[in-house]
Order: structure tokens, then C-alpha cells, then sequence
């Protein structure tokens, strides 16, 4: 029924890639990485000499809650809402949770390297915060993982993760470090960077016969609902991603709140325009998986900007329009004249609003000033480390910012496109796309079916 | 096989409502709404300001985690509790979604201005408090759609969310701010008053020929598994639910607590009777989907109060019995003779269990002391407003306060029963209720059958 | 189709126990429970005078996030995880749900007992530290409950966890308070308690014809993926539960940092031997399902020492490569030749890594030093409540522990077996297990198929 060109290699392959991969993060976590002040027992000595107060300002209490809403996010959320195809559900979340499991150790130790690294002792100390960090460095690749989904093995989803996590750092670094741009919930950094990453490695390896599987390339009513578990868990816990790493007190509270809102506006527009699109008025269930995420995504960078109740609706307003509209008219005409199969619309959910999120968070940084921002406001600090710097130069930092994430994300992509062309992967054949069946052991359907029913059906045959 | 009385409506109607009224919601928080002080960048000058000593301090820390709780029972526990339809999981859970992420909006305002109004600037200030009542607003709303779940349009549910709100909000007012009647988890305020609104509209919306329908209204094996998801998140978050916006410190405390035993000691008690009213004792799936909850109901009012543990089990242990017995007994009774049809039995869920909320509570604010609650306690305080308040006169406000929201719970729903009439909202033929075909696009089932399966059904036919 | 031994025992047998128990439920609560000091309207009064600065020291902020946490573990992921049958869902989670809300308030009564005995007025004080070892008492039972899945009755499970309950509650204190051993997250107390607790009941209850039921011991592909949803979210907050109880500050902050790491390292080698060892290098779900989890038990004792972010990596990476292996050789083994019958494999997700769990947690208590646990720290106080305990004593007591563990879940489950094999409890019969039919009232599948299908269903039949 399937053929895989090397047998062999799907023997060896993916345990070889685990375990090698496994060993080598415990090798260099035993070299690189150790607890930070906050998680290492000489914490209470740490409290005292600098004259801290409470346990409660471990910055563990601050952030622990958004962590876990985060974990879920990764987990759940993107791992349910890529169940929507009839046939590949295990691959979606099972994939997901392989794939994520990974990242978060290597992007523990890339982003350790850049942000995290005591130059006394040459070791990463890590805590709550490098927890969150690196789960928002897999949301990435995950992002990236939609735009492949079915169509590509274990072992190449793992080499993306690899080079996905190491880009995803190099260019985070870029971004915060070197440009000064500030990007709370990762509309730059993780959704625009992620997206454009995916598809471009979806246009390299373009699969002209896809067709062969168009028999697979759909929901049933059931996985249909499970894809809303991801779905609704992702956008309700968008407010905790937006706000985890943002400052303590109103930095937190604020892009909670903007986050909040923007969703809440993003489902009426997508409700509109899915059943505006359609004949009868219906809805359709991929827009409502998915487009009603957009205010999320595009309202990461300004969250904790002074961006304002209503300019949240806005940001939410506009994206639901635009995202749907994307599934109605870009998602195809990519596919037919970009070459670029896009599985679950990831141009539509991360790449645009991304961008959108990106050029929302230049507009409210270049318009900033002080009697909003306050003196003393840490939260949107245009002084940031140099003292010179003016809201209208901010402005064209986010700017700049906007475009190495999409710089990153093509080149990336079409770099790490190459490697996976690379005829060793084991990927699926194009009849064997969105499909469990090579991949996973499937239980046998045939004794789903209730003993009544088939003593019925049994029956019925008979008679006949 | 379906007939839409007017297929253009269903076209523009839907889209025209969302972006409309999501436009005035632009505008109206334009002009409104901005941030509170805790939320605001200027809050670090607040705290020196107020002399507080860390922004572990600011709201948002006591009160996030319980709304994001709060907030997976608003989106999944409600979404997915309506799930167990055969075919009906997709408007449940979506409709679900769009009517709350309007609802969420107009309620901001609706209880902003008459809670959180600024006078010396006419803005309503919002932060994490807002965000969590706007929540409970909308679970008033949601609890209604239970009763009218699968008979109407999603326009009507929009209609019906706006009305509900806005009389939610002058409800609220009136037990809260007028009547000086506490109810924390509101067992009034919310379940009480979405009940009866939601049973009024049901009665008034009134199908002689639902039974047409029949066929539909029941579940499936998986549908009844997701309706166990909602289930769950509602039983296990309802602690924060009742706990989330009382006292800080032993308030949230003792409220959570209480939530946790009452909801432990209905599930023994349903699974009781479900057993003792079924052939061969067999349980009864809606009975658990359902009267499991009805101690986190009931225990509303009285949850910050000293209940006492055993006072919680008690509460629990008789809405439990009365509950099941409601789904047993009182729910076909109201169909075939009070021509309410009721989908969910949101009656012997919310309501039977708010009414009880409110009875225990007034007794046990009537039976309060001083020497259990403390003098300088701030909890249950019988003081209040007013210095002469004495318990047994706050005992008298909490059953008015009860009065209150049954009487706007029934007369709202009638008026709004009567809107809903109008033969302008699209709302499905009577063979065509719980069923999504009209409203969605739904996949095609033939293919979901596996490839083998096919091919054993194909040579099977051949055979034969 | 089946029959039961004796109807009118199922049909008042239940009804009877739980009425009975929660009656008794609340007239021990009546006499026992009351509010401890944090949670009671005086908590203000005692904040004064014990000079505590903020309510947000109330230990409710510094646990609430991680209980709610462990009460989705306790009720969405064990009852999920076991939805894998195809169609004993109904069973998985509703008797998951009945035995969990019983369990956790006779648990708050006995380890009340035991360990929040105010000696001044005979009453057992409680608050949230108490709502989470309840709900962690309640875990060593639900762990039992994956051994004999399927293939008892309600009634037996309650006696299960009246008597499970029991047994941990002293298991507990002898180990905690006695013997002075260390197990924040419970590899000892609960995992290996529980887990033999099962395994000895299920093998007092062998059942050598069981292979009539063979036909349902399996999954369907959607009830795995429901399986999934309890996998993830006991993956993802694990986290939550080992550090549920730890000190406060950098124990928390420590404990969840390990776990997370553990979990990770877990999931990839999990997957690597199930590649390994299936035919074609395919995977398969019962070990993602299950065997994904087996670090997070094994770093329960040692999570909140410094075990190192290398440790926790080392550890989970063993118990992915241990708890997989074990199900692919050590399960068939122990069926066929050991009479023990264990339907989720909790001898290779909880038995065997909660015995590493304490080998690694006697390992490292034995090779503390003061350098690294610092002078101050409260964590790995190997000071304990006596001052002679020196490192490698403090290693002996944590082995000591672990037996004491074994011996308590044998021992309990032969005894507790015993009374499990009387005539009187209605388990099914051996064609009935894995079966809802007896037990619960199921929906009639035939029109779960939609209309359109049926009919065509229809036209093909009358073809032929």
C-alpha cells in the first residue's frame, strides 16, 4: 500500500537522531548550564544581602502562572490545532510534542549563549524566564512545522527544529540585543520569523503531485472539534504569551489586557468575513480555527506599548478581516502560482499579522512620548541603553527589526529547504501525504464498531 | 433538503451585525475606555506615590491566575459542556465563542459605567478586575444559549447576548451597589438570572413540532467524551470562579476552598440517584456531564462567607440529588406541560441550584457573628456601607437581592422572547434544529472511512 | 447480551455506598474540619499581630497556580489518559471523577489526622496545602485505578480508595514524619506506593479468561487522540505537581525547573525505543501516551534538591529508554507469566521510575554538601528536626523510605485484593470488561451517521 525508498533508515533513523541528539544536549548542559540565583538554594543568602523582602519577589511568583499558560499553548494549542486533517492526527500532535520537547533544550542552550551567560564562570544560569524563552523559540519552529504538515518525516522535522532554534537565536539576539527593538509577545521574532521560515522551506520542497493525497487533505466533523481544543486554548492563553517576559506590574497587566481585547474583536470580523465568503452564508471551520488568532499575533509587539483599549480592537478588527480573506484568496493562489503549499495556512494565521503586528509596534514606538510613557515607566523605555534615543528613531528600530525577521525567516528557510531535499530524510511519497498510516502503528476501525451493530450489519449482508 | 426562509439575510445578516456592532464597539471604546492606574505606565509613580512597597502588589498578581481559570470556563467549559450533540458540536462551541468574545466587550462598558466610571475624566479605568467580571457577565449569557442551544440563529444568539448583558449590568447594579447584598460567585447575579433569561426566551420561542428534530437531539459515543472536557474544566476551575474577584488574602482563600469541597460532594450524590432512577442502575451521562456542577452553583453567594466545610458538603450533597432529579422529573414535565423546552436542562443546573445559592447564602449572613467573623475582618462585612447594618438585616437584602435577579431574569427574557419572534432573524426550520448542516460548512464523512476499509467495503459490495 | 450476578445489588449497591459515605463525609467534617488560619475571617487579625507586611504572604498566592494545576492532572489527566479503550471512555473518566471527589475529601480527613491536628481543640485545620496533598493522596489511588481499568465496578473502586486513601495517609506519615525522608513530588509516596497497590490488587483479581474481552481491548484512532489530552496536560503541568509543595522560592523555583527538563529528555529517547522496536520503525501511541511521562515520576523525590539541569536530563532520558521497554517485553511478560493483568502499564509509567525516583533521590541526599545547599537554605535541610544527621544518613533514610513504600502497596493491595474477590461487589463478567454496556447508558450509534449517509446507505443496499 506504501512504499518508503529506505526501509532501513526508518529503522535507524529516528531512534539514531534521538539518542545521539539526547546525549549531546546532557553533554553540554553538564558543561554549560547551572542553576541561576533565583533557583539555586543560596537564593535565601541572595535575599538577604541584597536586602530583599519576601519569597514572593522570586521572579518565579511574578511569572510561574504565564510560564504554564505558555507550556500549554505549545503543547495543547499548536499540538490540537494541526489535529484538523482526517488521517493525521497523531503525526500533528504527536509530532508537535517530539519536535518541541527537543527545541526547548537546544533553544535553553542557544539563547543561554546570548542572553544568559555568566562571564564569570563561563555557565548559563537559567531559570523561570529562560523556561519561558524557550518556549517561545519552539513556538517558532512549530509555526514553521504548519506549513509542512504531512508532508514531511520525523528525522527532517527534527533538522528543522535544529537549524530553526539556532536561526531563531542568532536573530533574536539581532533584534533585542544589537538593534534595541522591543518585541514582548514575538509578533517579529516568533510569528513573522517562523512563518516566513516554514513557507519558504514549503516552496523548496514543493511537491507537484500532491494531489495524490487531496483524498486526505480534510477534516471529518470530529477532528474538526478537536482542532477547536487547540484552537480556543491558544487564544486564551494568548494574553499570558504576550505578557510572560514583560516588565513586572503594568507591563504585565497592560499586555495582558491588550491582548485580551484584540482577540475578543479579531472573532467578529472573522465570523463576518467566513460567512460573507460563503455560499448560504455558512461559516467555515478552518477560518474559525484559525483566523480568529490573528489580533494575538498582531498585537505581540505593542502590548506593552500604551497602545489603548481601542487600539486593540482596531489591531483585532483588521486582522480577522485580513487573515480570512487570505484563506479565501492568497492560500490558493499560492499554492497554484508561488509553488508554496501552505497546509494550514500559516501565511494567513502568523506571516501577515506578524507583519502587521510588526509595523503596529513601529507606528505606537515613533509616537510616543512622555506624558503617556511617564518619566519614570519602564515599560516602553525609549531611552533604553543609550541616552540619546528618540521615539521617532525607536520608530525605525521596530522597523528595522521587522525586516531581519523576514530576512531571517527566507533565507533560513531556503538554506534549510536544501539540506532537507537531501534524498536521506525518508520523507512520504506524494501518495502518502497526510497520512499516519507509514509512520504510526494504527489501531484496526474495522472493531470500532459497537458488537450490535456489526451482528446488525451482519445480518443485513446476509439477507441479501 | 433544507429551506432557509430568506437566503439573502443568512448572507449579510450575520457579517453585517459582527462588523457593525464591532465597529461601535471601536468607537464607544474610543471615547470610553482606558486604562486604570494598575494597568497605566505611570503606575510605578502611583506606588512611590502610595507608598507601595512592590509591584507584586498590583492587582494583576492576586488576581490573574483565577481569571485565566475563569476564562478556560468561559471558552471551553461552556463551549464543550454543549458539545454532546450528535451534530451540533460545531455551533457550540463556535457560537459559544462568538457570542462571549462580543459579550466580553459590551460588558466592559455595560459594567464600566456603572462601576468603574472615572468622574473627574468620564472614562471607565479597566485592569484585571474588569477583565474577570466582564467574564462572568458573559458565563449569565452562555448559561442561557444552553436552553435555546440548536434552535436558533447565531444573529438571535448576538441579539439575545447584547439584551442579556445590558440587563446583567443594571441587575448587578442593583443587588451590588443598591441592595448592598454580596454574592461573590454569583449564584444570583449570574446563574439565577441567566437561567430564568434563558428558560423566558426558550418558552417564548416556543417549537409545538420540534420532535421533527429528534433524529439530532441526542449524542454520540465521542460527543458525550467532549462534552467531558467542558465538564472538567468547568468542575475543576470553579473554585477560581467563585473565588476570583473576593477578598484579597482569606477571601480568596476560604472562597476557593469552599468551592472545592461543595463540587467534591455533588459528584457523589448524582452519581446516586443517576444510578438508583436508571434501568439496572445503569449512570446516565447527562446527569454527570451536568449535575456534578451544581455545588459550584450553589455555593456561589456563600463561598467567601464562613460556610464552613461541612456547610459546602451539605450545599453540595442536596444539589446533587435535587439536580439529578431536575433532569429526571422536572425537565420533560417543563416541555410537554410549561412548553419550555430547556436543551441543556440549564434549570436543574442554574437555576434550581442559583435559587438554593441565594437561600444559603442570606442564611448565612443572617446568622453571622461577630466572634466567628472578626472585627477587623473585611470579608462579610455587615457593616458595609452602613454602620447600623446588622446581620439579620443583611440576611433580608440577600433574599431581596435574590428577588431581583429572578425578576429580571423572567421579564427580560419574555421581552427579549418577544424581539426573537420577529421573522427577520433567519432561525432554523423545525427538521433542522440541532444540526450544523445550515449554518456550516461540514465535511464530507464518506472519506473519513480509512482507505483499507474502503477497499474491503468495495470488494464486500462486489461480492455480493 | 450480558448479565449481571445480581441486578438489584447494581441497582442499589452504588447509590447506597455514596449516599452513605458522603453522608459520612460530612458528619466527620462536621466534627473535625475547620478553616486553618490563612483561610479564616481572622487572618487579618493574625497578620498584624504576627507582623506579615501584604496578604499576598497568605500561602495561597504562593500555591493556588500550582494546585489548579494538579487538579487538571488529577481530573482531565488521568481520566483522559485512560480514554484510550475504545469504548470504556464513559468508564475512564466518569469513574476517574467519582473515586477522585471521594477520595480528596476523605484524604483531607486522614492525612488531617496525621499532620494538621491542632492538639489545642481536637480539630483538623485546613487551607491550601491541604486541598493539594489531598488531591495528591488521591493520585497514588488513580494510579491503581490503570491497573485494573476496565475490569471492576464502581463499587469496587470506592472500596479501593477508601482503603488506598488509608494506607497512604500512614504510609505517608511514617515515611514524612518518621522516618524523615524527603518526596516533594512523590516518586516514593504516591508513584511506587500506588503503582504496587494496583499491580497486587489486579494480580489478587486475575482473570484467566479475559481474553474474551480482546475484542475491546484496544483503542479507536479518536480515543487515542482524547488520550492525548490527558498525556499532555499531565505532561505539561507536572511541573506544577513537583513543585507543588516544595519551600517557597527558589524549592518552587527549582522543583519546576527539573521537571521540565526531566519531562523533555523523556520524550525523546520514549521515541526513539518505540521506533526502535516496531516493525518498520513505526510508532506507537501507547508509548507516546504513556511512556512520555515516566521523567517527571522519576524526578519527583529529587526535584527539589540540587540535583543539576544535567541530573534532571540524565534522569529522564533512563526512564524514556526504561518505562518503553518495559512496555514492549516487561508487560506481555508479567501477564502471561506472573498472573498480573495491568491494562495501562502502570508498572512501566509509575512503578519502575518511582523506584529510580528514589534511588536518585537517596543518591543525592547522600552525596549534599554544604557548599552547595548553603548554610542558610531550608531546601535540603539535612539538619532535618534533629542535628546529627549527616548526608550519606539522610541517603540511608531515603532508602528506608522507598521500601517502606513497596511493602505498604503490596501488602495493601494483597489485603485490600482479598476483599475485592468477595461475591458482592457486581464486577462484571469476563466478556464484559473493557465495556461501558453494563454500567453506563449509551447512545444509540446507528444515528450518529448523518442523514445524507444513511440514505445513500439505503440506495445502495436496496441495489443489490
Amino acid at each position: 500500500m506504501f512504499s518508503l525508498c529506505d526501509d532501513t533508515l526508518q529503522n535507524v533513523g529516528l531512534p539514531a537522531v534521538c539518542i545521539v541528539w539526547q546525549t549531546a544536549m546532557i553533554i553540554l548542559f553538564g558543561v554549560f548550564i547551572r542553576y541561576n540565583e533565583e533557583s539555586d538554594t543560596h537564593w535565601i543568602e541572595q535575599r538577604k544581602a541584597k536586602n530583599i523582602s519576601s519569597d514572593v519577589e522570586n521572579d518565579f511568583y511574578y511569572r510561574y502562572p504565564s510560564f504554564q499558560d505558555v507550556h500549554v499553548m505549545i503543547f495543547v494549542g499548536f499540538g490540537f490545532l494541526m489535529t484538523f486533517l482526517k488521517r493525521y492526527s497523531f503525526g500533528a500532535v504527536g509530532y508537535n510534542f517530539l519536535i518541541a520537547s527537543f527545541g526547548l533544550q537546544w533553544a535553553l542552550l542557544m539563547q543561554g549563549w546570548f542572553h544568559s551567560l555568566d562571564y564569570s564562570d563561563g555557565k548559563i544560569k537559567i531559570g523561570i524566564e529562560n523556561m519561558i524563552n524557550a518556549d517561545f523559540c519552539v513556538a517558532g519552529c512549530l509555526i514553521a512545522y504548519g506549513a509542512v504538515l504531512g508532508k514531511v518525516s520525523a528525522v527532517q522535522l527534527l533538522v528543522m527544529t535544529l537549524f530553526g532554534i539556532t536561526l531563531f537565536a542568532v536573530e533574536e539576539y539581532i533584534i533585542l540585543d544589537l538593534i534595541h527593538a522591543r518585541d514582548a509577545g514575538g509578533s517579529m521574532v516568533i510569528h513573522t520569523f517562523g512563518a516566513y521560515y516554514g513557507l519558504s522551506i514549503s516552496w523548496m520542497l514543493y511537491r507537484p503531485n500532491l494531489n495524490q493525497s487531496d483524498r486526505l487533505q480534510g477534516s471529518v466533523y470530529h477532528s474538526d472539534v478537536f482542532a477547536m481544543i487547540g484552537t480556543l486554548f491558544l487564544w486564551m492563553f494568548w494574553p499570558s504569551f504576550n505578557s510572560a517576559v514583560t516588565d513586572h506590574g503594568d507591563g504585565q497587566h497592560r499586555a495582558a489586557l491588550n491582548t485580551y481585547l484584540a482577540l475578543a474583536s479579531t472573532v467578529l470580523t472573522t465570523v463576518a468575513i467566513s460567512s460573507l465568503f460563503q455560499k448560504h452564508g455558512k461559516l467555515d471551520m478552518v477560518h474559525i480555527q484559525n483566523s480568529t488568532l490573528a489580533g494575538g499575533v498582531a498585537v505581540g509587539t505593542a502590548a506593552e506599548f500604551m497602545l489603548m483599549p481601542y487600539g486593540s480592537l482596531i489591531v483585532g478588527f483588521c486582522c480577522g478581516i485580513i487573515s480570512t480573506l487570505g484563506y479565501v484568496y492568497l492560500t490558493p493562489f499560492m499554492e497554484k502560482h508561488l509553488k508554496i503549499q501552505d497546509t494550514c495556512g500559516i501565511h494567513n494565521l502568523h506571516a501577515m499579522p506578524g507583519v502587521i503586528g510588526g509595523i503596529v509596534g513601529a507606528i505606537t514606538a515613533a509616537t510616543a512620548t512622555e506624558s503617556v510613557y511617564g518619566v519614570e515607566g519602564n515599560t516602553f523605555d525609549f531611552d533604553g541603553d543609550f541616552k540619546d534615543t528618540v521615539p521617532t528613531r525607536q520608530g525605525g528600530l521596530q522597523a528595522a527589526a521587522l525586516c531581519v525577521a523576514i530576512c531571517f525567516g527566507v533565507g533560513g528557510g531556503i538554506l534549510v529547504g536544501c539540506i532537507l531535499r537531501l534524498p536521506i530524510w525518508g520523507d512520504p511519497a506524494d501518495d502518502n501525504c497526510f497520512d499516519d498510516e507509514p509512520y504510526w502503528e494504527l489501531p484496526d476501525e474495522e472493531e470500532a464498531i459497537p458488537p450490535i451493530l456489526q451482528y446488525n450489519n451482519h445480518m443485513r449482508n446476509k439477507d441479501m
